[in-house]
């Protein structure tokens, strides 16, 4: 297809997706005769994750081009590719906060500890949930252990969820690709349905 | 205090405190004899509060002010200021996505009638909702019911330690501010421990 017909099916004006080609998100098409360039169903499909990943996910163009080349390379372990993603995401999602102290960062091991996360090594929302124990703390409201322990039962039944959605696809790059989209998307799902939990529950305790 | 001690409690340079007063977020300083002004305990509480929103909410200026002006008006019931709070949040998170159609927002009314949450009425997570059931599927990755159903589980056991949280709390103004606190924070909490039991359970099922 042209360009013309890629811009009306993925809704994408053609100058940005001239931009995304030059930025290395989309490969570029095919040159035929002339000045025409065609692009066919792989451009929609990537055309389409790109949008996704920008719009919803809000990750900068650099992040989306770190995600789609971890994405891309079929050597790569998933747990790999995965964990690209995750600090691309959390890079754009929490920038330029202060470092935080040492015993929020002891308080968050205390909580991967209690639920039993012993595979997670390095990562980084180890990182992310010290920084959000301090900043409640000196936003004065410190948490309670009981509170984080909560919401971390509520991570592990996203996240089995997550993998279960995952291990059910066959197709290895497939696979890896919805590891990518579920990583960005579910954190907006999960902000949407806990907007609507938390405004159910205060009508219904009525609070003043 | 004078500006340089707050500045010096707070972490915030003086010309950054300056700004926030002009903007309306932080109230004045008393004038003193001279050119002085002086501060006191409650610049530095709101000031925290501010970077707080800012920095680990990532809010814009704007939606600050619109968070703080609600917190601040004492008549307001606490659900209205928290739907400022969800509003304001929720502009941030999601900015400018297409609408989502008309069959996402019912998929989005049917997790959250399974989900019992009768007293939500229009809030904004339910858009939310449907613009992510919209972007999983133009990825290419349509959602199941039953993989809405465990995220929205894990929603409500987040709004409960959130109520929980708030409930604790006699005073009214000190209520509000951590419902709003705890809103934005929260989010971040959520992706972070998501994060974590994402890579645990990536490496406990050895996907490749």
């Amino acid at each position: 297809m042209l360009i013309s017909a890629l811009a009306d099916l993925s809704g994408t004006p053609a100058a940005t997706i001239k931009y995304y080609v030059r930025e290395g998100l989309l490969p570029a098409g095919a040159r035929e005769g002339g000045n025409r360039t065609s692009y066919d169903d792989t451009h929609l499909h990537r055309l389409r994750l790109i949008r996704a990943l920008l719009e919803v996910g809000k990750l900068s163009i650099g992040s989306v081009s770190a995600v789609l080349e971890a994405l891309d390379d079929g050597e790569r372990p998933i747990a790999e590719t995965f964990e690209t993603a995750q600090n691309a995401l959390s890079r754009d999602a929490v920038p330029g906060v202060s470092e935080p102290g040492a015993e929020s960062f002891e308080r968050a091991d205390g909580v991967i500890e209690r639920a039993g996360w012993a595979h997670c090594g390095d990562n980084v929302g180890r990182r992310i949930v010290a920084q959000t124990i301090d900043a409640f703390a000196k936003a004065g409201h410190p948490l309670t252990d009981d509170y984080l322990d909560r919401y971390a039962e509520a991570a592990a039944t996203v996240a089995s969820a997550d993998l279960d959605a995952v291990g059910a696809i066959a197709d290895r790059a497939d696979r890896t690709e919805l590891m990518v989209v579920g990583t960005v998307l579910g954190d907006t799902l999960s902000l949407g349905l806990r907007r609507i939990a938390q405004a159910h529950r205060t009508a219904e305790r009525n609070l003043r």
